[in-house]
């Protein structure tokens, strides 16, 4: 995920798992990742999910246009509906926008001499 | 955590770990979660990480000049130090200004009639 320079928009999304329907959820996550890829002002996403079911996306946007447009999508508004009420037991959403943004990379090893 | 109303900042940082110190990471890891929420302005924070090492945790701000305090703060900035050097091969962060937040819970379970 290559992002362009500030300013964008974020969507934090914080959810915690039910343990509900694990094969509907994990249709349905790729499906709105792959959906999401297709929308105009879609930047890239990162998102992590632990052994306790506790998870965050986060999705980077153009614009709030954009953001909003992507929530309107109807595929989108019955995953969540859905989500509601199968798979999740609570969530938490903020639309942030990114003013600054840094990122580090290891360098590369280097052969030790005489390697 | 209960967030207050917007605006607030979020720090956004996914990380890749290393396969490097389990215990080293996870001990400084539970030491800067201790020293943020004692620093002026920390609002909270949620965290998550995978089975692939991949994590993401966001923390809330009441405002840029928190955020900027936290990142001088000393036991921290070695912490980070330590981070590129041992524990992480890649990690992203960004500032971000929260514009709109939300929040759902499921209800909780009524008994069925007659139980």
């Amino acid at each position: 995920m290559t992002l362009p320079d500030p300013p964008y928009y974020a969507v934090v999304f914080g959810s915690q798992r039910s343990p509900a329907d694990a094969p509907g959820y994990a249709a349905a996550a790729d499906r709105m990742v792959e959906l999401a890829a297709q929308q105009p002002g879609y930047l890239g996403a990162i998102s992590s999910r632990g052994a306790d079911g506790f998870g965050i996306t986060v999705s980077y946007w153009a614009s709030e246009a954009d953001i909003a447009r992507w929530r309107a999508d109807a595929e989108h508004t019955l995953a969540r509906e859905q989500g509601r009420a199968h798979w999740y037991t609570q969530y938490t959403l903020q639309v942030a926008r990114v003013e600054r943004a840094y990122d580090w990379a290891a360098p590369p090893a280097q052969p030790a001499d005489g390697d």
